[in-house]
């Protein structure tokens, strides 16, 4: 209000972020370029949904956002509005010239803030941009910019130096339903997790105390540059090594090699801001479709910046121990394998047959 | 000899092992399920190859193995022996009925070995199957069939424990050429390694000391069958962080989504036994080209169970500080942005404008 | 029941194959290789499934069939009774060797059943084989066998000979709902045809008269050989053809990029004889999923062995004539084309600024 | 130069058009959302890049075009040159407001042009527009744009009305080399063509003559519009077909399906524009290396709109006439099937134990 709004809402949606963006990335297992959970870039259609609800119910035409104009968030903000509000004007400050001519970059801003007394997170002790939601910082620009630069001591909030956390394990047992979390027990102590808020704020708990969920990375933004990232996303890391093995454990392995794909989709649909996309709906519930069989429990450790799978049980696994088993025949016939290898074997015969030169990879 | 065999051949092919198999694993980042970086898998082409060579060079018209008739190995030895000698015959006791039918599991071959003063590395002690390389080690069977039980004490053989591994890290500054490391630097002793087996082990003795590169999973077999694996790769853990970070450091993004999509391919083709075949050949000639640029230096941090990279640099990387940075507007037009997003909303727009009602994923 | 058989099952399950397999594939554009319409691979699963059914009723623990030991088709079969019948012993006497060393080829077999009294179809006059259904009949085998061979002089059985059918077009519009054909209308004559068995029939009859739907194709057995087949297949090319274009009309560009994945997947699974898989199930509930509004009708005319698309209509289309005219302006400003320009271009000049030697394809 | 043009550069680049980039797309089997042939999308890279080269030698800061604002053109144009002359500036009168405010549509254009004395080449009696080049003439905007409307009579340019076409098929004989057409051969007089531009003009000709080469479509733009476009493409519709069947024939299909993958990639980024990029040079290349060994001899016959194939012979095939035999054994052992099946059903039997239910598809 100090600087001049008329009116400031403020809104507790952390509830809808975890149920409605982070629970169908964890059925996903998003990971944008191999690394990324995608912290922010799940954050911002949330954000943009309820801004433009409130823009809709208070007749707002016109709707604002402090994203650059190199970055990935005005996208996703803007797609978002332009979905739900396809009449919506958006005013974007960092790419009006009468703007950026004038604040050239964060130094300028900052000297203005100061002048004007508007209170900024970046300090010249923290020289880089931070943003951060209930799964997830990041930090960019400034001394980071550099992509040799290590990240400073003292940068992360979210997670304990690793090698300085506590040496002995938490043990947990995550429970899934239908791809989503449902129960998190602590096993030492038996204490449990069971609402989704609640238990997503444990995990960032734990895994905060034991330094997991700390990436260092240069990605690809939709916009055609590489920029570099230090991220950390405590809660969504341990999530995603839990989930992986629970799906490996109760999918068919066809099944999870098309749902892999979509989930590629997925990811860089969320990343480049199409979350409110038809092509992102169908992924969804093509990805959500692919669940239905998901459950049941996974002990994990984490310490010391790692998390450990341990085991799992499942009431809908397809793991068949006697089938498997070294030392049990199950219902199978081992010499059936014998064919199945010389089929697969005739048209590797037939290519060799052909006298084929082998051309070695470029060296 | 003991056993009765008239000649016996024991070669040492760590060093192609390393260079022809392990190299192109590297360049593809290739992970089977998101989580296996295929050791035994990348060993059995090597191996057989060499066995083909040898029969080859004898004259032997049968080649045998031990591999069981349940797993991926008897594929992944059988195939090459196919492609590369087609009218060879192979001689795979575990699927000849009379075998199995007599030897029912391992511990009827066990009381067997025992009996006629066969050495076996599997005791009552370990009651597991181990298969070693020097990528890689497997324990799979006994107890460990129960996907539920935990890895017991002492299990492993390659790592330390992360919780008791030192609390000081090492930091390796990693240089790649063509996408495949060519200089490994210890950054606090100034030590370096140069020739791909010395820098290999020396990678393995580093992770090793520091407990990285074990993992816990359940994984699909192509033989229809999931089967419970735990696994060791420490030196391949490094060199998988660490390659990722420099290509996506230096690779075009859009070049990098196909070859993310070729390194599936060829994860799988190396899992199912297929590495001599005119599509492994075709992939990795692909692949190769891919690395064409990838060059530079990764710093990594190796501790307690953990690979941080700390940054990265590059001759040829298409990181562009001052076009990325938030204080610099570089090369770069702001509002153009606007168009670009706006563009991209049309086809959101057209979505809306039908009053397409969005389906909700099934719960 | 003159060869022996104690009971015979002979049920008309046309209506079936129409609605529950040539259905998914019209939605899906199933095509296998870029040209085969699936009309052998969709009927396999149709038939084993009511094999299966009167094997269950009758108490009978094997089944059998006729199918070659080198195809396909003995795939489809049999897996389809594996999935839905686990317990059960297939007997296929291709596969036999009592039964193969004894009849060397067609002709043995040819010779046996003449000696016997056993009527077939393959003569002297035809020599090749022949398999047909409401959907498709193949000719195979005999002088096919040679790839050079053309297609001899009266082959063809379910179509025309283009170059003497009507000169005279047929004008067909075809309505679909969720992707699949609901009326067919003869513009000429205004006659409708509206239940999924007798419009099927219908566009089988007007395909047939103009010569639509032949093809000479080398395709790729699962079992890993080359085979030429020569196929006819009528209304489902018109279909294919008419379902492509409303489809495209109706969907959004990104889903259908998807959707195409999904079909490619599909036509796998079905020419490989995994209809009845956890995968095909998955995909078959994918693909229906992105047809819940792709319904229209489109207009073509069938001629000469061709099928041309002359217009379309739809209630759901994504197209909008005002926004894509020359015209008109529309909902569009043309200046924020030059922004999305530039910005697509960003990640282009970068990869200039690093003077990229751009390698040429190989010659 | 009545327009006030000081210089103009009028150059015949059909042979370069031909052989770089129309031969890559045969390679490729190029085709957009399964029906477009590209002819429009190949020109622009083409054109651009020949402008380049002028403008830079002319010492030309500026480049300008005639593409309007809603459309592909633009973008294929603009990437080309901001690729290779990245400084570059583009003047793109159809997206400047001073201009696209002054003519707010065709009919403003020509009644300009007519007042000016400016001649075009859309007139009241042919109310679309046209683009021209060797391969590829299309038609859109108009009459046109109503996707329901039929193409008027006397629309098509480049092919004779099918239905009025000769009745005797011309038949073709072509070699290809490495994917890419080296010999054309009329089988009833002999008459060869050998010259990449010599042999696709003379295509042009036999498929105009017989009406081949037309297509009637809805399209996505990169732009997010779908739009309706009637195209003719002669040569390269007879080329699709049959570079499509010697390619079946001598590619092992597993290869074949990763080509596939790529060639899906190289069309879509063709048909945005991207033939100037580092993906599509690696993409170029990769399918450029699937295409070594593709050579052979394809026959086709050319008859009423319709390419039929006839036979194909190759020296590099992996065809297999006695493998593939009924009437022979070859070298295969039937009975290995029913090991490939039961394997193959091991995962299939395990979906069932589960009892999962099949969840029906959607309706």
């Amino acid at each position: 209000m100090n600087l001049g709004a008329k009116k400031v809402f403020i809104e507790d949606i952390r509830k809808e972020f975890v149920e409605e963006f982070i629970w169908p990335a964890v059925q996903a297992n998003a990971i944008y370029e191999d690394r990324y959970l995608l912290g922010t870039s799940l954050a911002r259609p949330c954000i943009a949904k309820k801004q433009v609800e409130i823009a809709k119910r208070e007749g707002a035409k016109y709707v604002s956002h402090g994203a650059t104009g190199k970055g990935n968030d005005q996208i996703r903000f803007e797609l978002t509005c332009y979905s739900l509000y396809p009449e919506v004007k958006i005013i974007a400050p960092w790419r009006m010239p009468e703007f950026y001519n004038r604040f050239r970059g964060r130094s300028d801003l900052m000297d203005y803030a100061k002048k004007h007394g508007i209170p900024v997170p970046v300090t010249p002790k923290s020289p880089w941009s931070m943003d951060e939601n209930i799964m997830h910082i990041s930090y960019e620009g400034g001394i980071l910019e550099n992509p040799k630069n290590h990240a400073p001591d003292g940068l992360f909030v979210k997670t304990k130096d690793p090698s300085t956390a506590p040496s002995a394990p938490d043990v947990l047992e995550i429970q899934f339903k239908k791809g989503v979390p449902v129960q998190v027990t602590n096993v030492r102590d038996g204490m449990q997790h069971h609402t989704s808020l609640e238990l997503f704020s444990y995990l960032n708990e734990v895994a905060g105390k034991h330094g997991v969920g700390r990436i260092d990375i240069v990605e690809n933004r939709y916009i055609g540059m590489k920029s570099r990232g230090i991220y950390e996303t405590p809660a969504g890391t341990i999530l995603y090594h839990a989930h992986l093995d629970i799906e490996t454990f109760t999918m068919d392995r066809e099944v999870r090699k098309i749902k892999q794909q979509l989930s590629l989709r997925f990811s860089e649909q969320v990343y480049n801001g199409f979350w409110y996309s038809p092509e992102c709906e169908f992924v969804r519930s093509c990805i959500a479709k692919s669940q239905e069989l998901v459950e049941g429990k996974v002990q994990v450790s984490v310490l010391k910046g790692q998390v450990y799978v341990l085991g799992r049980e499942s009431p809908q696994t397809l793991y068949n121990e006697e089938l498997v088993s070294m030392d049990k025949q199950g219902d199978y016939e081992p010499c059936d394998a014998s064919g199945f290898i010389r089929i697969n074997a005739v048209r590797l015969k037939e290519y060799h047959r052909l006298g084929k030169k082998v051309t070695a990879p470029a060296k």
